[in-house]
């Protein structure tokens, strides 16, 4: 007999199913015992005759097969079992409580029993969006003429000039993990693809412990030629969200409404604002006089709430950060600003973009300005000399993402298996 | 004025059009110039009176925007140029010739210039060709409920046990890059999603050098829960290539006619046969007598053409590989032979799947049996305490497939930035 997955279950009132799936709670009322069973599209009721079917070993979380009759019992679908097998029998206690609303634990135990965290409902459901978040971002890019790309993550150049790199051996050299696919995804655009995009892990070497941060992530990058400067990105950025928002609403009602989550409306154009501007506003507003030329975590959580009330929005567009602050690849506007741009949300910087430097001289004087030996960045830099159309892009970290578009507390509530200064297991 | 893409110039007779992209071929012909301008979409012909538009310093490969008419010249557009503006002027003389049919280089100049040997048109469709490969692969699986997956590259436990592994400095520890996700995947499939699938970067520090092996490549993982043998499997992979060459079809009609690739009618069922009657094959048909517990190179490459031959098929599954030539995790079956197999297609290796073993104590004594410490594979190990039900999974390697699918010399030619043992730049 074919497997009947739970949520078919309904459409098979009155006949006989072979159910597959773990052992989410049992209850026992005399001879009778009622085994909630779980499978990846939901749990249902199974009704057992203890007098005929032996029960009397199973745990919680041990893996079972069940043979039985749908019924419908009031206005709920549940099995009148015949028979049951034990695919996986759980011999010992549980080291972590699961099958409540919420895990009664806190983050690093959570994480040390991963597996099993991620049975309980609320947590499964994190990771189902998350994957639908990223399916939206490559949907969207697909239909806007964007070539998926994949890069490498063992380099020899680092991306943005430096520090916090993590070192590889790689045969008799030295090597790094990438920072980011930068140099690799201006590269294809340099090859004729134009539009690219990446969905790939990036690796940063920083050491501080965070709720924001983790030392290897997803990142969700694209690259864009042709573009006339960062508004064009900023357009561009907007359409995405709006389609990965309408891409969750459609896949993931379920596991919406299990996190009480609500996707915020993405209706004409989001609000954009220069940096100055908002410095201007967090010292006249919030009597926050420390900023000048960057904008500090307390700052964008300070804009993020301001936007929310005057302009009830969730998203603000920061732009024309300083040069200073900049990487050396981007391109400058004016007296010491740049083309380029954040994206908040509720808060906290999910994006950073912006148009790079396309002429081979000013990239390379960039560089020197900087304190950066052109030398240490020959192949990338040869690319500028023959043929580079104008061009920009951006990054959307995945984890950041989901974390506020849930309202985690924790980014690594939102990685499956953490990699962090304490963390490389399991 | 809005852009118009050389894939529009068609639609817009007799009006003005603003194209933008990179000078493919000049010639003069007394006062007037062609020039052929190649974006992302393709190639079209603009014609230059050199007296009103200056074009004297215009080298191939400069990136340019002109505006013009379009008009029909008998059965071809071309575009009738008004204004040229330089977006990127190439100074030097190109270091490689691009734009012929096929480049005129061996493997290592065209990889030592990568940016321009992939705006080469054949080049350039290989990458187009590979990313729907990728989406195929993706779109397939989402259609029968596998969740895409995120898990981490770097790691404590090496996956397979051992060796050819890249060694990384973790803060103040040691660290390796995943050879596989075998374990995470495994561990999905037991946190509830069942069905798994990630297409992500792995790594093998393998010293040797061949047409075939990279050391950072991408691999199509997937995994799946509530199997009942490896033939489960076989059966899915015959469905999701099946999609993934219809899809390629569909997406890539231009770059496959442009590269002259047949893609493999798959009808029916896939041959399969076990690897023990290969063997035999291979002894009373070709005469090849070395062969007794596993294959090699060239007995696949003998088993592809027999295949052809004999099944007019491009592909045999081989299953029932030994247990000694296979990871502790495989399930076994009779006698020292496992439930595994191989894909190989025109003659290679692309894909190697099988079912796992999901007892507790069944895969400890496998560990030990094959010489290898169970607390070395704690984490991974403990998650079969807790309920895991019967599973397997498999991987097919990008690369692989694009190269053979492509009939590419060298694995090399798909893979935009290629990491060897010799490379690590660009």
């Amino acid at each position: 007999m074919e497997r009947c997955l739970v949520s078919e279950v309904e459409s098979n009132l009155d006949k006989t199913v072979k159910l597959q799936g773990w052992v989410h709670r049992i209850r026992k009322l005399g001879k009778i015992a009622f085994i909630l069973l779980r499978d990846r599209t939901g749990i249902i009721q199974c009704v057992i005759n203890t007098k005929e079917v032996d029960i009397k070993d199973l745990r919680l979380e041990s893996v079972i097969e069940v043979n039985g009759v749908v019924k419908k019992n009031k206005d709920t679908f549940e099995v009148q079992v015949d028979s049951l097998k034990v695919l996986s029998l759980v011999k010992e206690e549980l080291p972590i409580e699961i099958n409540t609303e919420d895990i009664e634990a806190n983050i690093d135990t959570v994480l040390d029993h991963r597996v099993l965290s991620m049975r309980n409902e609320k947590v499964n459901a994190v990771f189902k969006i998350e994957a639908e978040i990223a399916h939206g971002f490559s949907e969207y890019l697909q239909t806007q003429g964007f070539t998926e790309i994949f890069t490498p993550k063992i380099t020899a150049e680092g991306a943005e000039g430096g520090t916090e790199l993590f070192e590889l051996k790689y045969f008799d050299r030295k090597a790094y993990l990438a920072q980011s696919p930068q140099f690799y995804k201006q590269m294809m655009v340099a090859a004729g693809y134009e539009r690219v995009f990446e969905i790939g892990h990036v690796y940063r070497a920083e050491s501080h412990d965070t709720k924001r941060h983790l030392n290897e992530y997803v990142s969700m990058d694209l690259e864009m030629g042709f573009i006339n400067d960062e508004r064009d990105l900023i357009k561009l950025e907007c359409e995405l969200l709006k389609y990965i928002f309408k891409n969750i609403k459609e896949k993931c009602p379920k596991e919406l409404k299990l996190l009480e989550v609500e996707i915020p409306e993405l209706q004409g154009e989001l609000p954009v604002m220069t940096l100055q501007k908002a410095i201007k506003i967090l010292r006249e507003k919030y009597n926050k006089t420390d900023l000048t030329t960057d904008i500090d975590h307390e700052g964008e959580e300070l804009i993020g709430r301001f936007i929310k009330e005057e302009y009830n929005s969730d998203f603000v567009f920061l732009t024309k950060y300083t040069k200073e602050k900049r990487p050396m690849y981007t391109m400058p506007c004016e007296e010491n600003l740049t083309h380029s741009f954040d994206l908040i949300f509720r808060g906290m910087e999910i994006t950073t973009g912006g148009q790079r430097i396309h002429d081979y001289e000013m990239l390379k004087n960039s560089m020197i300005e900087k304190g950066l030996n052109p030398e240490d960045f020959k192949n990338y830099l040869d690319t500028f000399k023959f043929g580079m159309p104008p061009h920009g892009g951006l990054a959307i970290g995945l984890e950041r993402l989901t974390m506020n578009l849930l309202k985690l507390d924790n980014i690594r509530e939102a990685e499956a298996f953490v990699r962090d200064k304490k963390r490389i297991l399991p």
